[in-house]
């Protein structure tokens, strides 16, 4: 085992009850590595919206939780120490100490979806960060803390040299989950009009991608209004603001008016919110694409549909869960190489130190921040 | 124009009422034809389920009807007249009087379904037979009749020597839909299980094609008890009855226990129940394939759906609407050469005189009969 | 049918002998037009790579040619007169007498490529521009002309308002052609290498829409400098002299060189050299894509190849030929959204007389005119 | 580790000299089993193409060979120990001692192949059975032995209780190969024609295979009569003899004739033939697809192939190598559930001891043997 010096406790914010302020825990650092494990310090802990639903206990439905857990799942990590056989990523490439990494939740790579359907992302024996109780070895499984343990099943990929540490932080949850979501909904087309629901940090990477990919039409929808222009710096043709349209049918006729009363060939739903599925499906044209990648399961979460809706439009309709290390790869290259042309930096403005990880989250959810940045060791760097 | 003599009038099963008897009436032949349309006489019209929703006026929210209407659009018909230049079918096969063909309704051709995205049954401007009032010119657009008139603009097929008549109408509506919903949804591979909700004349074409194109597992959802027969006939490996599991829920529980708890790869809904799209999402496995083809939209029809559960299975949901040109061709390439395999008879045993189209009617309805063949010239032939 | 006056004759550049000058020539008119017909005013005709194989003999293998020939398929015409029924374009759109087209070779309709399996342009049935004899009705039947007929099967689309008509005249052969090539190949990814054989027309315009659609990195490869900084400007990262590198060895060499010895993730051949599918596959990643779509066929064009290399290496090697009209509109659209990005007026910088057809042909076989623009009713306009 | 007894030394048939008969040897056993390997007893080893060309040399140019080497790569082993944590397959299932499996080729894990593109049998670092020295450890590097060592790399799955083990012998590299060819090449159709060159072990698989999966006709051509005779059992509705068309142009037009002039939508070569890729061009429909699975590459190999016929007819044509452990288990499901349909028994009637292992390569050479299954422990068993 190659190493740095392991500190024996890291600093973490805890979630030990929902909606309560984090506790910030000194938490023990596991000083021996199972092989194929890393041990990180964290750089950058980018804020996600899931992050928000675990705080609040609304992500309980689909998930049980066992509290206590250290928030967190978006991130990067410079490598202290390797545990045997962990000296390459997952793609081959070699990695030494100080190295900077983004990492995957850890799917078991035996299951069918992980062997033979290749839908990794859908393995049912998926360790999570942020979602694994931190009493208990490897104590430090999620991101808000200054030392994160990297499962032996863990994807990693080394970041680019180009592409700043905040940056690739928000490559590692929110950009990720769009190329993938990219990825299945097929090609778009210089003559496709793309609806982008939500102007999040999700539906903002997606509205940038879309762009670099050459849709012909970009509409945004979201709000507040400072989201909207990085949307148009981004490439959208035209946005939707949902504080000027706060009701659904309001949102399907002003797409619809600006698009001369026809749907569109794609929509994504990167929005999160309860009435969106409803919405999309009024904005999108006979025959068309929809991507549903931000909605949340649970219970009560039902919404009405009418099925013949789908089959006398003949709708292709596909939900996209997380991603696998493929897509971190692709979203870090993407960074890359766009990098001059989007500024990502407008979407990660603000640094918060770990005590304050709950004025973070409280900030994110009253649309403050568009993405905190929590830099456990001091809020220099990129 | 080439031609048979052409009768002055044709008698025709008219609706008149939604719910009440159709009258039989005699209707006017058109004596001149446009160019590129054919008068054929109807060797067969089978009834499909879309003759009862229109009959008891459940369609009128997809579709607005003028009364009256001549019911029926799954029909063989023998050319008896041609207009200019419609001697070649679609696919620049010659066509002669007597010829037995199979048509479609009369996409427009100029739209961007017709033209650009290739999905013809999607076209805005589409001339359906059985919907258009039948007390104007052309008067005979509706397969309960002993004459139509073919609209320049239906896609229309010589039907092969090999394929009883009677199977060629069930091939009109029915199977070319099943054709299409399977060319949408894709490869069917060995290793897949396919569930099929519906017993009735789709779910066991479907059986049979899903047998053909060699899926490892299918299980057919349905009843009464003969049709199950059927299924298993046509190569279900196994059926669940909707009479013994009379529940959504345990119809579920039954796929589930089938397949040892796991869900399908691939599922297809072709019962038109309402409960049958939650029925199916509940029996499909996690990654998997939805194809929703026997659903009607209109007012009230919603059912509640998670949108977040499409997510997190991360699932791919199509429709399915109607069938184009190569789609009939397909179905009846699909009987030439299966039709030893598949005793596709088992559909069609009942023929109809003219004057018996309500019993044919009301006897689908109770599920006394599967496909009804009216045969306005007598109940000879095959 | 609605009519401009008809003029009696047209001036023609007509070729009556391989290699020799084109003779002016006054060719008759057709005063009647079949139904679905058109008589357009040439505002553009382009020079094509196709023209002068045309001219040298060298199509003659491929394609029987009954000589004298009016030269030019890629055009622009403005309407002056309708066939019965020719009011709208191929996708419903209204067209009036002065409005710009372009407009397809004319596949049947009929056939399987174009009903069944959705290949029209391998139609067996096709008429085709400049390869018809123009001694016989309808006579006007290539661009090198101040009129030509637009046969009943073609499609016809109408040019955007915002496209000049030099660049559309170039998109309805060249352009085509490339969007052609790019739909069958399918996605481009970020991440993917593309190299592009040929800095021609059709090579740049390929170089441009890599670029649109945000392909990673672009390798143009041809000559003189002059096309290669307009492949650096349509978005080439890197480009190859062929002057610089006159052996295809070397060429291999510099592209894998400047992968840093990898191959391509795609490959597109638009040069039309006889050792580019070679140096082609010499270029290659293993489990790679190749569109080659500039070569010619014909007796004596074969070169070595080692199928085995197709196997070991597990490539996908496609062909594309011309173009239907969703690829006309789609290029028309691609020019139209593009317009501000990507300066297509340097790929069609001169105009010519009509008695100056033969030299723009003799400038463009010696390099030194990229895409001569033949406008025979004079030098103005776009 | 988890063992039966491993014994000390294990017999084996040595390739030390190309074409020259096997050496029968004692060869070391490891009695120390990395981190994932295996230790098997081979319980059938079949021989496969490649095992000939292995032993006459002509695999040469494409793989350095460094002799001595075990031949055999396509083998059933039951395990007798297990390295650490090896006790389960790749897809998760338990594995015990005496259990019958199939393992691949050892793909690295970590290139792009691997993890990247999803093409992981192009992995540039893949271990080879047969390929490797067999004087060095681990020794056991080649199916003709009575023990072999899987690589901690291999895929491994576990064969079905229903599948014997001399079909399984023959789904782990000739089936899976197939199965490989068939998933690359997209789906098949009733309504498509596909043609086999070969009627080896692969083209007779995959003539069931197309079978199976509903292909309209399927043509397989090859010799001699009696491996025809197994084809049309398989399926095929058409055949063609190679000893009684031995030009290729003659089998061009027996395939023609039999299609009535037209080409086949699909064109499969297993057959290894030098002459095959020609011919197969020869026998596809413009617009058709082209699988090439059968053919070696190395230098001489170049076959005279025209660039523009695959522009002109707009061909696909791809190529296959080897499979991955999906594949295996895609193959062995195959089996599995079309074990009554087929008897792939037909395709391994002979059992031969190691020490006649030279004879069974010469009997496969000459066709007199279709594939020898080589039984180290004894002739019983199925």
């Amino acid at each position: 085992m190659t190493t740095f010096d392991i500190p024996t406790t890291s600093r973490a914010a805890v979630l030990t009850e929902h909606g309560a302020p984090l506790e910030l825990r000194e938490v023990p650092v596991p000083q021996e590595l199972e092989a194929g494990a890393l041990l990180v310090r964290i750089e950058a802990a980018t804020v996600c919206g899931s992050d928000l639903h675990l705080w609040d206990g609304s992500l309980a439905g689909s998930q049980a939780l066992d509290l206590p857990v250290i928030p967190g799942h978006e991130m990067v990590g410079s490598i202290i120490a390797f545990g045997d056989g962990a000296e390459r990523d997952t793609f081959g490439a070699p990695l030494k100490l100080g190295d900077r990494i983004c990492f995957t939740h850890a799917s078991c790579g035996q299951c069918d979806h992980c062997r033979f359907d290749n839908q990794p992302t859908l393995c049912t024996n998926r360790q999570y960060y942020m979602f694994t109780n931190c009493s208990r070895p490897p104590y430090l499984v999620g991101g808000f803390s200054e030392y994160v343990y990297v499962f032996p099943n863990s994807g990693r990929v080394r970041v680019p040299d180009e592409v700043p540490t905040s940056w690739a932080s928000a490559a590692s949850c929110a950009l990720r989950t769009v190329v993938h979501s990219f990825e299945r909904i097929g090609k778009l087309n210089p003559w496709d009009t793309v609806v982008i629901q939500g102007a999040g940090p999700l539906g903002l990477f997606a509205t940038a991608l879309a762009d670099h990919l050459g849709a012909g039409r970009i509409v945004t929808i979201g709000a507040p209004d400072d989201r909207l222009a990085i949307a148009k710096q981004y490439g959208a043709t035209d946005v939707v603001s949902v504080f000027e349209h706060p009701e659904p049918d309001d949102r399907v006729a002003a797409v619809r008016s600006i698009l001369d009363g026809a749907g569109a060939e794609v929509v994504f739903e990167f929005s999160g919110a309860r009435t969106a599925f409803t919405e999309g499906l009024g904005m999108i044209k006979e025959g068309g694409r929809y991507m549903v990648t931000g909605q949340i399961d649970g219970p009560g979460k039902e919404v009405p549909v009418r099925p013949g809706f789908i089959t006398r439009q003949q709708l292709t309709i596909m939900g996209t869960w997380s991603g696998h290390i493929a897509e971190y790869r692709k979203a870090l290259h993407f960074m890359k190489i766009a990098r001059d042309t989007y500024d990502f930096g407008a979407l990660v403005p603000n640094r918060y130190a770990l005590e304050d990880a709950t004025e973070a989250l409280s900030r994110m959810r009253a649309q403050e921040d568009i993405k905190p940045v929590i830099t456990p060791h001091g809020t220099g760097g990129s």
